[in-house]
């Protein structure tokens, strides 16, 4: 009986999850893929994820692996097995077999997220799960302006939410930028790896800043104070998408 | 005590109603609406919209009127007023003093509604309710050959749901066209008024035709049929929204 590596590319509705992270209680998204895991296999699969969602945070392409030793199922089957046993708010959108090495999280070079964000006085009911709604209009100039004081390799302790496990603060991001699409004003931001709640806790100062007219200058300020209090509300979220996670050879990590 | 003609534009994501008009049993938008309204007036509000949708069908910009005794009340604030005592699957985005003979729906000139199609082999959990999706992508050049046909004064007994109540099946339509947005290909129709599950039964059939290589002087038979069962399937309610309600003098109807 042979094990081989499988990677999954899942997309989620974030509304109705405690996050990723399986707990004790509370339906995550890793206990309800493990559940779908261990109808298929008869006992108990364990994965990894490239980004562990926060509560809500939703996902178009979360990268997940797991080790499976069923033959009778080829990798690109993986997908309609489980989509077959997954309830509406999950949906696997490919699988493969993988190189015995891959690891979803530890392969990873960089995660990209997006925010959403809704500009008007009152909410339209069909996106109201997936929008940041926000009723003044800020200057994209301005926005753009602090988002690009983050590119590069910093310190993000200032960013960070308590509980956050990680042995360094310091990550590198390659992009940060705020443009409209249709309805939404976006914010995306392309870093190696992120800490606990630190993209919306970047949303949400910039949003504080511009509001508030406060300049780059005080943003590089408050970067090197390294610490969680001097930072603005966490954006909630409802806006925040998973939606690419990068991997050596041009994405080309399957087996 | 003066009786002033209020007119509100309303969204709802129709999930979770069974359409527009008020029944005897089921969560209904009309049903929502007229409770909200009683709890601030204190007795019975009847009102009137520009399209009584369908089950399941949403919208961005319905448009309603009713008369209020509430001297308390000024027409821009019912917004707030009725916002506070909905549920959040319906918003109004504003309301405002009408002239007294402004009728919502015998008023209106004409409806725009839009249909959404999401082309994947596999659909993304977060617009899983709101579009249909197909997994074949269709030749647009051939489905707008096809939509063309349908601009005019037609007879539209081919796309009439049983349990019309219609005087005429002979409506007008301005715009019929298909066009890419994003992830979306999306339907739109411009026209005076639409019978029970029109747009719906027309996208369906469209799609069809589509698949099935036929051509618009097919099309153009199977209207003249006048038989809805010479036409194709019934395109799912989720994916179609009203999103627009024009009326005389540019649309400034308040008084």
């Amino acid at each position: 009986m042979s094990r081989r590596n499988i990677s999954i590319t899942v997309a989620y509705d974030g509304t109705n999850f405690w996050g990723w992270q399986i707990q004790k209680t509370g339906r995550t998204v890793q206990g309800v893929l493990e559940q779908a895991l261990q109808s298929i296999h008869g006992h108990e699969v364990r994965i990894n994820a490239a980004g562990r969602t926060d509560s809500g945070v939703h996902a178009t392409a979360q990268v997940v692996n797991f080790y499976s030793d069923l033959d009778s199922i080829h990798g690109k089957q993986f997908k309609d097995a489980l989509n077959s046993c997954l309830p509406h708010d999950i949906r696997v959108l490919k699988s493969a077999t993988a190189t015995a090495d891959f690891h979803a999280r530890f392969s990873a070079l960089s995660r990209l997220y997006r925010y959403y964000i809704y500009l008007a006085p009152v909410g339209l009911p069909h996106i109201r799960r997936y929008c940041w709604r926000i009723t003044v209009k800020p200057d994209i100039r301005r926005l753009n302006s602090l988002a690009a004081t983050i590119i590069g390799e910093r310190d993000f302790s200032s960013f960070c939410a308590t509980g956050d496990t990680s042995k360094s603060m310091i990550k590198r991001v390659f992009t940060s930028c705020f443009y409209w699409q249709g309805l939404f004003l976006v914010y995306e931001i392309l870093a190696t790896s992120f800490l606990r709640k630190m993209v919306r806790n970047i949303v949400g100062t910039f949003i504080e800043f511009e509001k508030n007219k406060l300049d780059k200058e005080a943003f590089i300020e408050l970067i090197k104070k390294k610490d969680r209090k001097a930072a603005g509300q966490t954006a909630p979220a409802r806006g925040l998408f998973l939606e690419r996670v990068d991997y050596p050879n041009d994405g080309v990590y399957h087996g």
